[in-house]
């Protein structure tokens, strides 16, 4: 793709109320455009990051058998008064029709997926069953805040687990575990599991996957030796105490809640009567499990945990492309641009996505800034000493050296570095 | 996939208030769950047609410049303020706020798309620029009817292009013509132009795009000789008449408008102000056109267009899965449950979409019912007595005879069959 073509470019100076790393950067770097406070226009740039998250989420979830699905964000009011959220719920924006029926647009899904699964599961052996969407969710949110982090529309990826006892939603609980660990490793995030309130639906704690980052909203209680890690709001330890679990010494840090596993019981298979016939032909409630992990807040969390005063660092994984490429003095028919669109088309037959700065017109310093900015994980730069030398400069954007690659060699070492 | 854990079997019975084949055969295929009137729950298999469709608009929409982003459905009344239409456009869902802010939820999107392009361009060089989006859309229908063709909430291709001028935009508006006819051509669908009424935007008229079938909302005039085709609501021949451009016979017909393309002259660049420098240093407004296109109405119009009393015959670059593959008496470990599932494992390796109906209570009747029914373009059924002469049923939906074809030889006929 060449920059001079791309919708959406850098821009000078950050959003006046940017409260956030990735509120700042986003915007100046030209993923994405506010719309209004807490709703956000994702540009061709930012799409392709949120894309990516989405498909490593999607393989992942397809990985532990969940089928995906996509249900509607208008719900019917009558199926959340079954449930009493409809004025429980402070954040559930609700809308009339011209006829005059009344709708909620859908924070969360278990309000149509619980009937949904009811029209389909009769016996034992309908079950168990996991389903997932990746789809749009709104909030009605006092305060929208921290750019992508807390906003009034955002993306989502929601699983929901339907069992015939609790015993094996025990089981599949750590499965999705693992597979939320195999997300944030892939994505290049540090995480940390935390225990938190079940909320409204079961006793039992439900657990938080936290990036640690001062941009978070949730405060944490750690230890700094194993695993203990509660949120706040349930912990009964202060931070001077030693951890209930090892002794060892705690911490308060903050952390962007990037996903969260709750266990149902009952709750809603007892509001929509969701049950099965049991192999003894009795009928029973069907036992269930809910997982999310906020998509379009997972790219927000990857900026917060990736900058430095310059711009983004994405991980290799989840970077709008692969490789930027900047060219220098190369006006059309140069050698230089010559040269650059060569190696693009080289990169891509191999696989690899160019971003190509082909402005002819901006300064070299311009160019740069832009690039750190962009934050793609490997800049190649081609000019007219650099050719010179028959050679390409190389750096990566984590580093603070660069050194010559050979022009004929540099394709396949990008291939080589960016598989490692 | 086996059948026997897909979420989202058939059903017996049709939905008492299908109006329509969709809405009956979606429906009863486990394609789609009616939420409520005019809104649908997209399963698995009817999910899987929707990505297909999807995929080929948004390889079109690339092959012509287009750039892809995602805007939001929440938008500000202030914008639809400005261009006259937070009281205009009858279909338009409002909410508000618990802080009192006003929103319209999108049944398009120019309000948002115009002044996002305002912020990036200024000079006669950032033109033409070409964006799209495969989004949710909303509309306050008086009467939701003809199953997934007219709802409340429905997936739509938006493209927005932006011109210096007049010339610029005639000269881009027969490249969409070409892609929309590319993307109705690899979906397997005839479609007509048809001239209809420009709407509030202009004075010109605008084309729409129909499949022919009773099913259509609109009714066409249209010559059985060359391409005279237009709306009738703004037709001034009737059916009676020669044809006004070859004095061919006019026939009376009705079509679901699948597709549209408008001229927006500059209806919207004035109410925002978008205007750009141009090459002499004088600022312009900048020229709008706008590209719709229907892709969970497209599902829907493929419905219409592809089905027989026995259910839905899906085109191969559209159907869920490539193959259907039924095995008969094979309770798990038996020699034919084995070669099924072999069978699976080497059509599977070669790329082909497998859905292999393994339940093993069901009758034979029942799964070619079903099979009829689901309309995947290739049913291959293995049974004893195939197994006893090495071989395969070999059927496809839209023919009556099978045939055996050596079990050794089937995944490489499949996969010739389905390039064909």
């Amino acid at each position: 793709m060449r920059y001079s073509h791309l919708f959406g470019k850098t821009r000078k100076t950050a959003p006046h109320d940017a409260d956030s790393a990735n509120a700042r950067l986003l915007v100046q770097g030209g993923f994405v455009d506010q719309t209004m406070a807490g709703v956000y226009s994702w540009l061709p740039l930012g799409l392709r990051v949120l894309r990516k998250v989405e498909n490593i989420v999607r393989e992942e979830m397809n990985a532990i058998g969940g089928q995906e699905l996509l249900l509607p964000a208008l719900q019917p009011k009558e199926n959340w008064q079954k449930t009493g959220r409809w004025d429980k719920v402070d954040v559930l924006f609700k809308l009339k029709s011209q006829t005059g029926k009344e709708y909620a647009l859908g924070p969360t899904h278990e309000e149509i997926i619980t009937p949904l699964v009811g029209a389909f599961v009769q016996s034992y052996k309908d079950l168990p069953v996991a389903l997932f969407q990746i789809q749009t969710k709104f909030r009605d949110e006092l305060r929208a805040k921290s750019g992508v982090l807390r906003g009034r529309e955002f993306g989502m990826k929601d699983l929901y687990s339907f069992h015939r006892n609790v015993e094996e939603l025990n089981a599949y609980y750590p499965t999705v575990m693992r597979a939320y660990n195999e997300i944030f490793t892939r994505c290049g995030l540090d995480i940390r599991v935390t225990e938190a309130s079940g909320g409204t639906f079961t006793k039992k704690r439900s657990h938080e996957f936290h990036v640690l980052t001062e941009a978070g909203e949730d405060r944490l209680v750690l230890c700094s030796s194993c695993s203990f890690a509660e949120n706040e709001e349930i912990a009964k330890v202060a931070i001077k105490d030693p951890c209930p679990q090892c002794g060892g010494k705690l911490l308060g840090l903050k952390g962007i809640e990037a996903g969260n596993i709750f266990d149902l019981g009952t709750f809603f298979s007892d509001a929509f009567d969701l049950a099965f016939t049991d192999a003894e032909g009795a009928r029973r409630r069907v036992v269930m499990g809910c997982y999310g992990l906020g998509t379009t807040r997972l790219v927000g969390a990857l900026v917060e945990a990736n900058y430095d005063e310059r711009g983004i660092r994405w991980p290799k994984s989840v970077a709008p492309y692969d490789a930027h490429l900047v060219s220098l003095a190369g006006k059309k028919g140069t050698a230089v641009a010559d040269a650059a669109e060569q190696l693009t088309r080289e990169l891509e037959a191999r696989g690899v996505e160019v971003l190509w700065d082909d402005r002819p017109e901006v300064s070299a310093g311009e160019k740069f800034a832009d690039a750190d900015l962009i934050g793609i994980p490997l800049r190649l730069v081609i000019s007219e000493k650099t050719l010179a030398k028959e050679s390409v400069e190389w750096k990566q954007r984590t580093a603070d050296e660069t050194h010559l690659e050979p022009l004929t060699a540099v394709a396949e070492k990008t291939v080589s570095w960016l598989n490692r």
